[in-house]
């Protein structure tokens, strides 16, 4: 009885996902079927992101990418910029007006160590961890700059997961300047549930005179929760 | 108890995927979390594949491949030939040091429709049915001449999915070729199978003398399951 049970949420999944309900004995086979398309997707992956190869071993650049800190230019292709991100895309049509057609684009707001972070993940879909950690932010900026959605829900993803006491100030300023409402909501929610260990924090006093209008909406959003536990009888 | 039985295999494929065995409540969250993964996967590969707008839009092309059949040259990027296929990269390496360095490849042994299948196949790592179905053999070969493994997966698994009595024949001679040992066994077991229809078509009549040395091993693949029978006493 209690192994039947068990299995009703089961049932309930296969009808979420659209899975025709099936006795028991059947599940065996789909969850093989399913371990065989996860094989299959991450054989394309690794097909697919093979293009990184072009980029580490330089073949056959024809753009120079050049950082804003004045370290050196790291040779690309422009045909992939452009299929990554419409920005990059009409910088690069543009350049075929100018006389002489320019093969440098500047990035000034990312130094040589994030721009090389932001290639590897257009050539390749990914960014090993030590590296996502490091340049999680100016990537999530860059990602929202040159539009590149797929960038920014991995940095979002990211920063939803390693959200803390000590990094939520910079997770609230950074979901403002890329207007990010997920991001804002939670690292919100998250201070008025830590209202005492942020606001009396030192970091509390940089952020506040930094960002005023945030200062505000803190505040704002810490009385709406007091008022509302306090109609509520919690 | 009838239950319970079905769930023994489903307990063998939690230790065959090296999973914990769980209570069977669990089960649910494992699902819920391997259709996540399935998710995020496909979204890693629409953002990778997205350079086949590069291909489509001819942004930014850097050489020319002509196809075999006198067609128009179709442009495409060096550096995804190179990083999809080290024949290419090496033919594209060495171009370098000829005087005037060529900007075409010539494929003699694809026509247009068929090149611009592969280099879809190349730029997306995917090919619509209809196409796959149309051109399946030439970019079986070609994918052996290119050394682009992948692509003989794809295909390979295509061939394997639609052999019947029809195909058979054309499917043990590209095997041969591409010396696909999965591929030929299967194809020589369907033959045996299926002896008399092969042998009395008209297909056959044609297929024998232009491959003698298979018509052979057809043969000695039919004695050899005749004798196995005899002995097992089938």
């Amino acid at each position: 009885m209690m192994v039947k049970e068990a299995i009703k949420p089961v049932m309930f999944l296969f009808h979420l996902h659209k899975i025709r309900p099936q006795p028991l004995a059947n599940l065996t086979k789909w969850i093989t079927s399913m371990k065989d398309i996860e094989d299959d997707l991450n054989k394309k992956i690794s097909f697919l992101s093979g293009l990184v190869v072009a980029f580490r071993d330089q073949i056959h650049t024809d753009i120079q990418l050049k950082p804003g800190n004045h370290g050196p230019c790291i040779p690309a292709h422009k045909a992939l910029l452009a299929a990554r991100s419409e920005i990059f895309r009409n910088m690069l049509d543009s350049d075929g007006c100018k006389a002489p057609p320019s093969d440098t684009i500047t990035l000034p707001e990312l130094n040589t160590e994030e721009l090389e972070s932001l290639l590897e993940f257009l050539y390749s879909g990914n960014l090993p961890f030590d590296k996502l950690e490091k340049h999680v932010y100016s990537l999530f900026v860059a990602a929202d700059k040159y539009e590149i959605p797929y960038l920014q829900e991995f940095c979002e993803r990211f920063l939803l997961s390693s959200l803390n006491a000590s990094n939520v100030l910079e997770i609230l300023e950074i979901s403002d300047v890329c207007s990010n409402k997920t991001l804002k909501e939670t690292a919100l929610n998250f201070i008025v549930r830590n209202m005492e260990d942020v606001v009396f924090s030192a970091k509390y006093e940089v952020f506040a005179p930094k960002n005023p209008h945030l200062g505000v909406q803190i505040t704002r959003a810490f009385l709406m929760d007091s008022k509302s536990k306090r109609i509520n009888g919690v």
